[in-house]
């Protein structure tokens, strides 16, 4: 199975880049490959992963839309317009999109969501850990967490040393508590998810798939 | 509302005790009570909670099944035909039971079958800590955790202070991690666990329920 | 040896006598024990333990110098001028003055100094967590632990459920983190690090002690 | 200034590599390199970083004796009379030895020491958790922060997933706990803590040293 980088001169493109073994790497565009190169890297390959800008997703997902390859979409950024845009070549080709592609934050975003109905008058905290070169504060993931709950949650921040990510969601009552926490090891796991979804998605139906999709399947 | 605290002489009916309001004590009674206060003491009463014996557990059922009181059972070590005895009783009047009273040690079981199921190549293990009077190793909800789990966890188990209970469940991949942790501040979260029951076995029909019944219920 | 509770009607006062053998409680008095009464149970004890008001604490100390009886004293809120008073006293008794007399935050103050001069380039964080009632935030104590050290560090706090007090204090670089937590399982162990000081206490000779002296005579 | 990297072939021998600036780079040898070429890599450099064998590393350090160069080694098995041969060649250059570079771990060998003597009261712990494809158990850092404390702690360990070293040791009492606990994101932390002496040691008079040294000398 061969796979096309998309974005591959970005940080997660590396990231993507580095998961592969040599026989996987089909090809790889960024800003400035020419259409003809971009759309004969899509063509040649399986499936497509895409970390990249909203223009080049768009232009990626009508190449793969053209010749039915899958397409991976981890881009963030994009207008509800253009958002749109990149939903309607799902007709055409499967396309999954995720803002962050780690399993277990997703599966996390259900564990509390649960343990909020369950545990409805307890107090509940969320604790957001990254690296000091952060510069968003709480982190996208924590926002992403926090609009899963019915009610808000306590959230503080911390920016220190080399954290990959850490996020801490609590459920603390009088004399009990439930903690869910995430650890991230490296980077690595959100391009790692996006392979994951790749290897699956070469398998599906066109249509629009979101990460559920991928783990209510893998059930 | 009044509540009869069957066992009041235990450890455990101490800590229910502690729990009510005065107005809310109907009565207790123990090894050393008579069969005549017995039922008096369950017929006086709107709903009964149980921390005794399997003889005493039985007694207080048949009482209960007799004057249409309800009963919440927290007592361990039935054999099965006395289990079966408890809860042939359940046809007059409701009975809970459950070996563990703490919602959120419940949650947690339903969280880590969760997780398991979407993290199924992820590396499981609990640790559980408890104070260091404690002589069973591992602890009887670790055990119970673990019979929730397909595949079986790496348990490690330490014995030190006096800490209340400590359960962490983790699922580590090569590169994240989700844990799921429960601390109970003091053994009266199990206490109240049961009251909390009671209060809501009051307004249910005749039946056998599960500490999970009452999660259900309040969702 | 008998024991006299300044300010036993307070909440660390009850605490105090929870943890004493009945033997052992020699009297107490509050804020409506008479002076005759006041003098009387100080100078029948062997050491007095006080959690007051600074009026009461002064008076306190002046029973203790005059019979020569120890006293521990946690009472907070002092003007420089009242804590000189206090402080005057000890020439004729001995007296131990702490704002905090769990010994593990001791311990962790010492801790956190020791870490930050070895570990000089990494990011220093405290989270203190504690119940949803305490109305202080940070707490009076992560403020201490600040004040130990050279840089100031990031701080957070969370006030959820019944969490008696967690302080957890990590030195974060890029590549590895030290974490010195502390957790309280229960309000008492104020009252418990007050009691182990007055058994000291009553061997030592005049003069004005901190936690510190206590700790380092137990080395 | 130039280092040489004596192992340069080995897991860590290739991380040290990794963090060198180009121009830091004067040479690496390892089991094939020949005598001649062995000497002539020592001699270019300002200092030698040895992660290899104890044939290897007595022969580095006696190059490094012959042209006065400081040896840093972290090599791991030698016998008593093989390291009594290191420590000789310490009288022509200085050497600094330790079998872990992380200087939180060292740093938190002497919290531990002093946690215990603070706490001599309280049950002590460790756990170990590791991925798991590392065999032996407990971990040989375990051991020797267990080797540091006069009671024997309760030791647990775990082998699971991508987790590049956590250790947590935990002073437990009846009412309170501290817990200390280093955490390594990557087995970056050991080559880098080795780079961070060699850059120290070139400083430093003919002897042989630890990491303790090196620790104390930052003071």
């Amino acid at each position: 199975m061969k796979i096309a980088i998309v974005g591959i001169s970005g940080r997660m493109g590396q990231e993507v880049l580095k998961l592969l073994r040599l026989d996987e790497i089909g090809g790889g565009v960024s800003s400035g490959t020419s259409d003809e190169e971009f759309e004969k890297a899509i063509k040649n390959c399986s499936v497509a992963v895409d970390f990249s800008t909203p223009a080049i997703s768009i232009k990626a997902a009508g190449h793969c839309a053209k010749h039915c390859v899958p397409l991976v979409c981890g881009t963030t950024g994009f207008s509800d317009e253009e958002f749109e845009r990149l939903k309607s070549f799902s007709k055409h080709a499967p396309i999954l999109y995720a803002s962050n592609f780690s399993v277990g934050i997703f599966l996390m975003s259900k564990l509390i969501r649960m343990s909020e109905k369950a545990l409805d008058d307890f107090d509940v905290s969320i604790i957001d850990r990254h690296h000091s070169g952060k510069k968003d504060s709480p982190s996208g993931t924590t926002l992403f967490l926090a609009s899963q709950l019915e009610k808000s949650p306590q959230i503080v921040s911390l920016r220190v040393g080399g954290v990959a990510g850490d996020h801490v969601c609590s459920f603390t009552g009088d004399d009990e508590e439930i903690t869910i926490s995430h650890r991230s090891f490296s980077r690595k796991v959100f391009a790692s998810g996006a392979v994951k979804c790749a290897r699956w998605l070469v398998s599906q139906k066109n249509g629009f798939y979101s990460l559920e999709d991928y783990l209510n399947a893998k059930k």
